[in-house]
């Protein structure tokens, strides 16, 4: 039998550092677990736009394609702010997202009990926060056609079209009632129904696969009024489900208000594969932050509970992800905190490989 | 000399509750201070609908273009979730909006001294917050054409499309510089130009305008690291200005963020009339909150501070508006909640119309 693959794709920033550290983890359960993987790396972003012109070369589309999941770390970078809009280094990503088709983006909001004291929510509202967003990821405004910046008289005028078929909305609508069903069967859905007609498909459709899903308890919220309650108090969710745009708003916001932001990992679904496997794509929520890059400051934690969701999500092995789950909640408790975990406590931060080391340790 | 004309509307909900303690202020700076204005009353929303079968009659719309400023309490409520989108109580609302003109929605999210301890986020976060957030209010995806839902091979396609011309940025850039002088020189301008060609063309429509204002410090912001970083310290921003959609949903989160959401007005400003006063509309920011309506329990604060505002931005009268602004900052020092005000204390609540009454006297 061959081993599963893995594409790696460190990207930009501090890509490359949080990836090392997820290296040395694949390593540690290829010879500790019998999880050995066949592991490829290469270029996505500014460093591909760098050396191909490209920030996605076509090979490594191919190549995506073909593994059993890929590992992204992040893109982008202030070098390449004024680049033509179609060779931005975030074109690559969402050419992954789209040709892959990774309709589901599964955000986790999780407070670290570690960490709940660096939120900057008081403690009471976000101790022991655990919700999960599923975000549509392969069309609405991000993808919708027509698109650009036109002459019209005598002036620019800039376009997008958000766009939805019943099709799109139900099949991330079922993801989400799948997840529901599996944690804590509330599902609470979000749109502008108030505003935009795709809102109101949305609201329609999602309606209609809860039929299929009556041990749900179904709400919806209009989208502002969702940013509000996640402020306020994000313990009434359990699973949201939104679209596109909304959910890049509300799953940063989210992720931010657990004060765990460079420890919240992500994955991106599509559809089962010859194989069985969901078409994966695993990422940290957090950027490339070209401003502490190649210093070992970054946290590689959210890079590697993201490896922790392809054991689970891709393969199979819910047990393995939650021991890695379980290696970081030690090595936190041991009081190891990078930099970004520190606040102003004076206290002497661990490095990424540091950090990376403490979790392989207590593996 | 005439009066100058107010039309207040309403709307549904606690809307015609809290109007009314507005009623009392407008009567006490007639009676006293020499500033008496013609008003007229009429519905908007749910309950125009109930009587005219739209949310917003032709009369009504034709009233607002010819008052001074017009004063909008809320709109909508469960009763009409299930009326056509051409007849929700909203569009009575954004027809306003639109046909007036009102392109820059001023939306303050400032933090009551006295309600720091109210916000979900920790007390030196949020305590001394003074931000004013400006919002393109009739552009974007919320207008644009085309829309709607269509019949595409066998499914339905839900459509809406973000529109934005150089023009309608420049003038709401133009709006937020003026404000960021009077205050802090600081201004962000948030938009997704890593995604959006709307948001390549905001963003650089921004940076033209600022060359107008180079005592401005002007900086860029992706609308989710926006959300993220209002999150997480809202001090960090003076002035934000942003597109419809991104500002409905950031001012909300800003808003509730402060603790105060019951207390916030907005400001929606056009150009100048002939009289050289800008169209204008006053609301508060929070909603019809139909869960407690006609029950005495909900805050007049928001909707009075929207006449504070009137009086600054229609009647240029800034030194009366401070004078209200300092009665309600009397009322609260000196121990007045309403319902939405307390949390769990189990202190007694004072009704909509005792916090009215309590504002007027401390005028
Ligand atoms: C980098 C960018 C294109 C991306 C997005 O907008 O989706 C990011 O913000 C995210 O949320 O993954
Ligand atoms: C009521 C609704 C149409 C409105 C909007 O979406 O603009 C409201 O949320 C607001 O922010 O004023």
């Amino acid at each position: 039998m061959t081993n599963p693959s893995l594409l790696i794709l460190p990207g930009d920033g501090i890509g490359p550092e949080v990836m090392a550290e997820v290296r040395k983890i694949i390593d540690w359960y290829g010879a500790n677990r019998g999880l050995a993987f066949d592991v490829t790396e290469d270029l996505v972003g500014g460093c591909a736009y760098d050396k191909h012109g490209t920030p996605l070369h076509d090979d490594t589309m191919a190549k995506a394609q073909e593994v059993d999941a890929v590992l992204l770390g992040a893109v982008g970078g202030p070098k390449y702010d004024n680049l033509d809009f179609s060779v931005k280094p975030e074109r690559g990503l969402l050419r992954l997202r789209k040709e892959m088709d990774l309709y589901a983006n599964l955000r986790p909001a999780q407070c670290f009990d570690a960490l709940a004291d660096f939120s900057s929510l008081k403690k009471d509202v976000v101790a022991g926060l655990d919700i999960m967003i599923v975000r549509e990821l392969t069309s609405g405004i991000y993808f919708g056609e027509p698109r650009g910046i036109i002459e019209e008289g005598n002036e620019r005028v800039g376009i997008n079209t958000q766009r939805y078929t019943e099709s799109e909305i139900d099949r991330v609508a079922r993801s989400a009632f799948e997840l529901a069903m599996r944690r804590n069967k509330k599902l609470c859905s979000m749109e502008k129904a108030n505003v935009m007609e795709s809102g109101v498909l949305w609201r329609e459709v999602v309606t209609e696969v809860s039929k299929d899903y009556p041990e749900v308890a179904l709400s919806h919220m209009y989208a502002d009024a969702g940013a509000m309650q996640l402020c306020r108090w994000p313990k009434q969710f359990d699973v949201i489900v939104t679209d596109n745009l909304f959910g890049d708003l509300l799953s940063d916001a989210a992720a931010m208000l657990t004060g765990s932001l460079g420890m919240l990992p992500s994955a991106s679904l599509g559809a089962p594969m010859a194989n069985g496997r969901p078409k994966a794509l695993y990422e940290p929520v957090h950027g490339s932050a070209p401003d502490i890059a190649g210093q070992g400051k970054a946290n590689p934690i959210a890079c590697i509970l993201s490896f922790a969701m392809a054991l689970r999500y891709s393969f199979d092995h819910g047990d393995e992800a939650t021991r890695l789950e379980q290696a970081v909640e030690k090595v936190l408790a041991d009081g190891y905190r990078t930099a970004d975990l520190l606040g102003e406590e004076g206290k002497q931060p661990v490095s990424t490989s540091e950090m990376g080391d403490a979790i392989v340790a207590a593996l």
